[in-house]
């Protein structure tokens, strides 16, 4: 289901799609958040206009809130949510690491108690699978252990390990119709161990090959490297996923590494707070620059937030909390992130890929702040 | 400025066209609020979607953010916040009296400070014209003195001669090009005071005329007599406005007592606690009845919000703090009074108000807690 059309002489980048029963995604691809079963901030037209070809929802969330029963009378999520394009669901396995206070770990899953009313629940490879089913995502993930960065070695086997044996049992669950699944490598940023953990799960022969254990705090030359330690052993016929990721300059350099798909929060994480990405970093728009600046976000962008409205009057905007001050900025970051895909398959489609990369890491200054936002990317989905 | 095209036989309702430089703006007409120079979480599309011709602003809040100096480096405030369509700005005179703590009435004007940040400003019917021929408002409002409902008769006596006095001295300002000027009619609900102000006020010829001094807390009956006692004394001549008001059913009753103008921030105050306005009355989207509920909000309805999302999704967003939900429901409502007044014109052309009157309040059950959500209706304009 994933065709590769080209490669990159000089990277490891691939120009591909991916098809699903309901639409076909251009790779390098994008996909904005929704975790909760709504991209923070827009609405499905909004999304289609700047060129969203698939969303994300989450396992973790959606089970709590609506529940499995609300999705099932609306028919699946994407009825629910009124998103009949492609959406890929996350397995809940991170958020029952990451969100979950108290848990307990079993031989086939998890124990924990809700973050929201701590009522107790258990996620395991079933649960997580079957779950995925009733919400029909286009694409399930695995349900997997996703330890952080910095855990001691023997931690980091033991997850290996249990992602490995829950990848199989996940692999053999019923799906929806027409479904994929893809299989999550961990690891950390240990070589053998991402090795081990591949070489494991590319004989199940999964649909598409994920790289989990990426955007958990760990530094930058950690995550290239967790990447770089995996992407050899996942075969090139299927496509390649880094789970959380990333800034605009890490996903061009990620899709040099031969990632195929991304998602991240933050473009409507960070617009909440009046940052707006451009091709040359981050910019804060409340910032007193921006006070009487009357041109765009970014001049030359065709997003709705910059052929419609002013830095001036977002600032403002933003400065009396007026909700279309974030939404502005939610539209003109999740428009950049596509534009930035957009412009990556062009590049790859006319050969030009090491130019653009070039350029763009050039030009393109990173943000502390933004970095350090992006730790705790995946907490909250 | 103002059309007078047909009197309804049966009440004082009249259908009618204003014309600005900007746009003809169709009679009885509803006006979304947008106090900071946003109708808050909707953007310019979407109110042009819902038929929007005339928004509000509000001379207080836009003098203290962005400022004049803002507003001037952009233009105007048209061109600030991208709507090139008519603007009726509220010339601060109710929000000095409702929002500003401290505050000492002198003979032209009003020495009082900010709510936001206690610095010591000065507000009076120089001040209030001039700001809105920066603002260039296609419709300006006189600055009036705006008493509570229950102040004794010495205080509303008092309130009434400075509004008269402060009216004339706002007629002789220097204005905006094309820009109207309307005189404002207090009194509260005596029929005498009524009178005597309104009959003040015609000789000044202005180009409309609010009725202020509403929607400050009293008694729905007290407000519709506060209407009757004025009404009569105003030219047929000219657009009548009745200031921050009120509920659907209202409305309706108003314009039967000769109303041609409304605004209000009831639809999207009460859309962001979940609350959605139907032809039957108010309903609470988060109440459980909705959870299984995969109908529009309403029935019929034509809006973007009954068009694409049901009640159980909605009730999702608005339980998990998604914005997507109180911005579907301010789409929703906003929509709602627009198609209101759309049905009544329709009914007015067609000979068939009375009809339509009689339907709609026998149909619209009021809610008191939305009653009681309009007595702060124009607190936070």
């Amino acid at each position: 289901m994933y065709e590769l059309l080209k490669t990159d002489p000089h990277s490891r980048a691939r120009l591909g799609r991916l098809i699903t029963t309901r639409g076909t995604i251009n790779t390098p691809t994008f996909m904005p958040v929704g975790t909760q079963g709504s991209v923070k901030a827009l609405d499905p037209r909004e999304l289609l206009d700047m060129g969203t070809q698939i969303i994300l929802g989450n396992t973790y969330h959606l089970n709590i809130r609506p529940g499995l029963d609300i999705i099932t009378a609306a028919g699946d999520l994407h009825k629910f949510i009124n998103w009949p394009y492609p959406i890929l669901t996350d397995s809940g396995g991170f958020q029952v690491f990451s969100l979950a206070k108290i848990r307990k770990v079993k031989p086939h899953g998890v124990e924990f108690r809700s973050h929201l009313d701590g009522s107790l629940l258990f996620l395991g490879p079933k649960e997580a699978m079957h779950i995925q089913k009733v919400l029909a995502s286009d694409i399930a993930m695995v349900f997997d252990e996703c330890p952080p960065h910095d855990s001691p070695i023997r931690e980091m086997r033991a997850a290996v390990e249990r992602t490995i044996r829950w990848a199989k049992e996940c692999r053999e669950q019923p799906r929806a119709h027409g479904q994929m699944v893809f299989g999550i490598v961990q690891g950390g940023s240990n070589a053998a161990m991402r090795e081990e953990c591949a070489k494991a799960l590319v004989p199940m022969e999964f649909d598409g090959y994920a790289i989990g254990g990426v955007s958990v705090g760990e530094p930058e030359p950690e995550m290239m490297k967790a990447v770089e330690y995996t992407e050899p052993f996942l075969p090139a016929t299927k496509a390649r996923y880094a789970m959380g990721l990333g800034t605009p300059a890490q996903m061009v350099e990620l899709v040099a590494r031969g990632v195929d798909m991304f998602d991240c929060v933050l473009p409507t994480r960070v617009a909440r707070n009046g940052t707006a990405f451009t091709r040359k970093g981050t910019i804060s728009i409340k910032a007193g620059f921006n006070k009487s600046d009357f041109g765009p976000i970014e001049e030359g962008c065709d997003c709705y937030a910059c052929k419609n409205f002013t830095r001036a009057y977002l600032r403002h905007l933003l400065n009396v909390n007026e909700i279309l001050g974030l939404r502005m900025l939610s539209v003109h970051n999740s428009h950049m992130y596509l534009k930035v895909m957009e412009d990556i398959r062009a590049s790859l489609a006319a050969g030009t890929f090491a130019e653009f990369r070039r350029e763009f890491i050039a030009t393109y200054v990173p943000s502390r702040k933004v970095l350090s936002a992006r730790e705790e990317t995946r907490g909250d989905k």
